[in-house]
């Protein structure tokens, strides 16, 4: 093992060739890997077998509601208990929906664009406005305020959040700025939960827009990988401290928690918040299905067994970030080629190639088989700036076909990189040849 | 049994003596009965019985499909085939989606607002815009027309359908007419089916607007009381013939074949709408509840099956509409005071008061404990410009509670009527008196 930058051009030539060979040992075995999304694996949707067969033809709410018939926009009270004491906010402060807290967070930025978000403020559409957009994050935030033609700034993603110092600059200068994406706890893709500091000051911060909204994405707000996970401080008591008391809404879902495809999805945020969307959302429906989310707290009873649910899932997704990291550290650690993240919880392992080298990593793991997230997609419209980031989703492929997968990445990451290298090498030494006095570019 | 309207003062005094003393007797009852809603009674929804634990714990779809797992936005596509044949329509002219036609209603037009129907329109937004609204309709659709500021023109509803006359002249002459809410089958609440003729002309009619769209609330498709019901005519078909292929959107939902709070939606319309649809839809969410769906399919298994299921309900509630029937029949039926629906299907029977009577009657229930749908739901702003529409809907409570609440309701309506009579008569002698010369308006 040794840093690629070092090493002459021949050896990175014969180094080329033999894993030229791999690569095309890989395509001969015709792959067919999808490790594109960030998808529960089967053994993980069996943690919840039964979960709606457990209905056992008993349809009534604890408040007599027959979950069968219509009503109740805002979700069963049990629901609504449940998932507010998992949030830490009060059952009135939460909206138990549908299966898509994707469509929560559309769905509000639609009526903000129509209606502004208090019914005091103006109506977003009336001006062309933007969204910070911490990056690496997640693709389809970055669909939703692009399909809403919402401008989106790119702001750097650190190891405590976004960066603050920038976000605090912008927001206090540009009334036009009324949103912010966040992925707070396991991020996607980097995995970095925010720091109490970062959170006090996004609560705190001084908008130019007194509409502005902080879009709280707390999707793995349970799924931890270790037994000692980092706390997420309490935004919305922070926003309450801070005298923001109706700048955060906070969503959640039971996508990775039981079924991602017929969870439940829930808004949080202050009553004022809260008893304005339950109004719009009257108008778009009667209620959501009641009796999936009478079945959910059938199965889970109190907020501790849904705790006990996510160290079952951990022990089953854990082995698959090992063997991931493993792979990772033992070819490619000490070749300075790549970075990667080591996350304590959440469905991602960020990666970041020498720049400029994402993209064709990822089409040469398609030609062979493997395919991953868009290069890029992690970044606003699709363009990461450097082209080095690549989200890998590691929970969904069996440990063998992960291995395999990862195998070939691994492959595709040393010969892009070494193309790379030799043609930066190459590029220097015409740069002599038609500047032979710039003495400054020989290399 | 005798025409109110004939009888003399003293008669008319003496009667409402005898009833304000039924009246009182009701409201010393403390009824507590609520048919505002057209609800689906328990016996109904018990036709559906274990139709989620059926799925016993095999969740796969018929192309492998996990359906615990994200994806498939458009739906099943076993669920797909099924309800097309129930539609009329091919398969990838449907969308199946999560449990609300609303919500694909509501947000079609959010969607049209934004973008414009076909991405080449304009979006509806850049101008005023109208909608059509047949009424008495449904007061949902007018509500998601208000909350978008959509202009509404009522339209009276005949027993063919709306005036075709009118709709003709409207939309040939305003290119701000946009759309039109239809419930075309066992109308809410008036009942009527539309006429082939009607179908036809709405598909065929030329409109100022090039991006004007019939929104086909289907609702009461398959929910007959007969057992020769009125067909209805295909109006996508239609709308392909008038080379208006864009033209309708039919909605549709399970939510009175199984259950309201937990059944699927949804939309249907030419290829070129749905793959438009989906692309947009898949902004919004992932997917949606594909285990509902799998249960759904599994639970009917083809068509013919979801028709037998329809007749279990129809053996539910003719009953009740037939009670209903007959008690207005009995009480009411020569005075004289109102005229109302003979449904052939559908969950409503429209009751139309004297003028100026409607509010009052329920009004009156409600002080005696029987809540009825708000009157002027209706019409659009919830207006009824003679104030005489009350929705009857007979299915939610049991035969017993139904009998007593449409005894008090007839007494009210008797009540309010004679007030009017009355009230009527003591004005023609005012006017006698102011205007003694004015020998016409002497009765």
């Amino acid at each position: 093992m040794v840093d690629f930058q070092t090493l002459d051009t021949e050896t990175l030539r014969h180094m080329q060739q033999q894993l030229t060979l791999k690569y095309e040992n890989f395509k001969r075995k015709n792959l067919k890997l999808n490790m594109s999304r960030g998808k529960p694996c089967p053994e993980q949707l069996d943690l919840s077998s039964g979960l709606l067969e457990g209905l056992n033809r008993s349809y009534h709410a604890e408040d007599g509601t027959d979950c069968r018939n219509y009503g109740g926009v805002e979700g069963l009270p049990e629901a609504r208990r449940l998932f507010a004491e998992l949030l830490g906010v009060q059952p009135d402060e939460i909206i138990v929906h549908g299966n898509s807290s994707l469509a929560l967070m559309h769905d509000l930025i639609a009526r903000a664009l129509f209606f502004g978000v208090d019914g005091q403020e103006a109506p977003w559409r009336l001006q062309p406005i933007k969204f910070l957009c911490p990056s690496p994050g997640y693709d389809r935030h970055f669909a939703i305020s692009e399909f809403f033609n919402i401008e989106m700034i790119t702001i750097p993603l650190r190891e405590d959040g976004p960066d603050l110092d920038l976000v605090e600059k912008l927001v206090a200068e540009d009334e036009t700025i009324k949103g912010i994406w966040c992925i707070p706890k396991h991020s996607n893709p980097s995995g970095i939960t925010y720091s109490d500091q970062v959170v006090t000051r996004l609560a705190t911060m001084k908008t130019k827009a007194s509409d502005f909204r902080i879009f709280w994405d707390n999707a793995y707000a349970w799924h931890d990988l270790t037994t000692d996970p980092v706390p997420l401080k309490n935004i919305l008591t922070a926003c309450k401290e801070a005298n923001h008391p109706d700048r955060v809404y906070i969503f959640s879902s039971t996508s990775k928690i039981t079924y991602a495809g017929a969870g439940l999805a829930m808004v949080a945020s202050s009553v004022n918040n809260i008893t304005r969307l339950k109004k719009q959302m009257a108008i778009q429906t009667i209620g959501p299905n009641k009796l999936n989310q009478l079945a959910h707290v059938r199965f889970f009873k109190n907020a501790q067994n849904v705790r006990l649910h996510m160290k079952k899932h951990a022990a089953i997704i854990r082995p698959k970030f090992d063997l991931v990291l493993n792979l990772l550290q033992t070819q490619l650690g000490d070749k300075k080629i790549a970075t990667w993240s080591r996350p304590q919880g959440g469905y991602f392992i960020s990666f970041n190639t020498m720049p400029g080298c994402a993209k064709k990593v990822v089409q040469m793991a398609a030609d062979a088989g493997v395919e991953l997230t868009k290069a890029g997609a992690t970044f606003p419209y699709g363009i990461d700036p450097k082209d080095q980031n690549i989200r890998i989703a590691p929970t969904y492929p069996p440990l063998r076909e992960l291995e395999t997968a990862m195998e070939l990445f691994i492959v595709c990451v040393q010969l892009v990189s070494i193309e790379n290298i030799l043609r930066g090498r190459e590029r220097s030494s015409e740069e002599c040849l038609f500047h032979p006095r710039n003495e400054a570019q020989i290399v």
